[in-house]
């Protein structure tokens, strides 16, 4: 995507959370949201965005569908596409799995992203650009930190390239041996406490218990302490600088608990804003299509 | 809740019924549906419910969700508040769960208890009432028997105080030990035997299996013979008398087969009036939004 | 059903795919979906065809239902019916499920079969009529193979009876172990390689490995090369025969890979089609409720 498409969708996404109505002028449209990996805000997220479009939703859960009889994605969505489908959400642990899905002559439905393995999360790195937008007016020149778990962070990488592309300056922290040398092109490593006074944006990342080898892992309270934004390191933020976390959150881990709701953190706005720019490619590949 | 709102929920419960059309003016509403814990009627007359106002529901399942990566209740209510959703309808096992959702300062939804823990179950207990009002037109001076699991019942709880609280003579019977003497002043704690013939309603609850110790419990064919509502106590009912049961029912424990769909059953009618009165319910809720 | 009754739905399901609208008055229809086997077709593509008549559905999943609390299908769909659910679609794995939930004098929503058990498909029975139809604009004397796993296929059964009903010439094919001789009355068994050259219809059934002894089964390419539509075996096919499959396939097993989506296949067009009948059957249900 352009610089200029990604600020069209923020911009669209602004419009939507101002009011605009967009209705697909009289046809109906199906959309089907495929997770195959447990999420709450990016699946509901997108089910609101579709709703509040007109759009039919059709729920798709994998344990009770011929996915346990072996059927593959590609025939999932195969099928989808065969029953009348225009356009489907998918969330899988295989990285790139789209490639066999927009290749295939077959499979007529659009294909969005709704994060692929330890890949891209395309959604939620454009509701991170709306939000840090929405505060700031622009991007040139903004200091943001992107700190924790950055390895397995599919938000991490598209936000890296986006916010290096439209001019800000990025910053990375949190334990060495989840920084991976190949970011450096976009941005520095820094130790949290030489970075916190000067940021504009904190994106803290979630420790991804889940994906850990629990040898390799830390306990709670040492990587609060060493890595997390603490009380304390939260009082040396400047005074306009924003919190930001793709959520769940753990909190006491990358956040302190108080912080969390707090008037510095915008990780509830982020939720919304995810609502209004799912809208905006909703309508961007939906309107293709009319 | 005053008695005058009771009977106000009850009364616009029988308009919905006889037909009345409520639909939130031309704003789009959202409910969410946070059941984590087994129900088909709850939720499914909720859903019901929720569709007849032309509210548009987003449905949630735990197992898919990032409760699995450990998210808590708190967190996934103010996910669903931030992204738009106006209420959360919460089935969960912690009694109280709700005092946290409705002191937070974020959470901007409203909350309905579709149950908490062996807690409250509100919208079971005015489906109950409407039932019993519709039948009688009054409830002052009804005797109306509570029989079986009464510790472990939600509902008999509410029931107990709203039925007195409106001018009913409450009676309790089952299994001494499934009986606490709390309960005393409420109602008078006499055997089914001796209560069968005397009684306007007879509310017959459900043994739940699921949260008994089974060296505690009773073989069915002993519970039903000891404390059930066999064929044969049930022809020395009063002949307007009515039989109740928030079901599910267990078949033979609770009640004899042939009475659950019989004449004198109102466990059908239950469930009918129970869309209505949630309908009383969310509208009362979202009119206040408005 | 009537062959007329048939032909009637083939055609109604037609006239739907070529932009028909039916919306039921202004009537408000709930739907309520029950699938107690896993289903990614006949599941989702009931639901559509439910969204594109305008009836709110109601989703239901047995693992998190009161069906973990021991309720029984019948239960289940008493409480549907009470709820105001019009109609429940059912998939099933009693055979004939279907007869206590007709016979009962309190249900009073209208049943339709989505597969019970190793018994009936009537919905995909249909859209198979449709799809061969569609193609050849007639059943008199169409020469028609099924092949495969017969004695555990639902829609074998139904396809059988009513092909030859229809005027149509049936060919058996596949292991001799899954033909059984009661299906002498609607067709000739004989080895695929006989038939190839000769069919118009190439129906290949799914293998059914979750419903086969592990020790009784073919390796797939064993099963693929002695009774599987290989790519030789295919060149041998009429040229304007078409390939029919229930799916799930089991590619390169049932049918080689290269085939499914190939100029002959007419698997994506049964998905399709699939909506369409269904919309018929709902349709003649609700209407005869109106």
């Amino acid at each position: 995507m352009s610089d200029q498409e990604v600020m069209g969708l923020i911009h669209r996404g602004q419009a939507f959370k101002n009011g605009e109505v967009w209705r697909p002028e009289k046809k109906q449209y199906f959309a089907a949201n495929l997770f195959f990996e447990s999420s709450t805000r990016t699946h509901k997220s997108f089910e609101v965005a579709e709703k509040k479009l007109g759009i039919d939703v059709i729920d798709f859960a994998t344990a009770t569908s011929s996915v346990q009889k072996g059927e593959t994605l590609y025939d999932t969505v195969l099928t989808m596409s065969a029953i009348g489908v225009d356009c489907v959400v998918i969330r899988h642990s295989d990285e790139n799995y789209y490639d066999a899905l927009i290749q295939s002559p077959t499979i007529q439905c659009s294909v969005i992203n709704g994060g692929d393995g330890s890949g891209q999360h395309p959604t939620q790195c454009l509701l991170d650009l709306m939000t840090i937008y929405e505060e700031f007016g622009s991007f040139k020149g903004l200091n943001v930190a992107i700190v924790g778990d950055i390895t397995h962070s599919r938000v991490a990488k598209s936000n890296m390239q986006m916010l290096k592309r439209l001019g800000a300056h990025v910053y990375f922290s949190g334990p060495r041996q989840w920084y991976d040398e190949t970011f450096d092109v976009y941005g520095t490593y820094l130790p949290l406490d030489e970075l916190i006074g000067k940021m504009d944006v904190l994106m803290m990342l979630r420790v991804q218990h889940e994906r850990h080898d629990p040898n390799e892992s830390f306990s709670k309270e040492v990587y609060h302490k060493k890595f997390g934004l603490t009380d304390d390191r939260a009082k040396k933020m400047k005074e306009q600088a924003i919190i930001m976390h793709p959520a769940p959150v753990n909190r006491d881990v990358e956040i302190a608990d108080s912080l969390v709701e707090g008037l510095q953190s915008r990780i509830v706005r982020q939720m919304t804003n995810g609502v209004y720019v799912r809208m905006a490619i909703l309508e961007a590949i939906l309107h293709g299509k009319a």
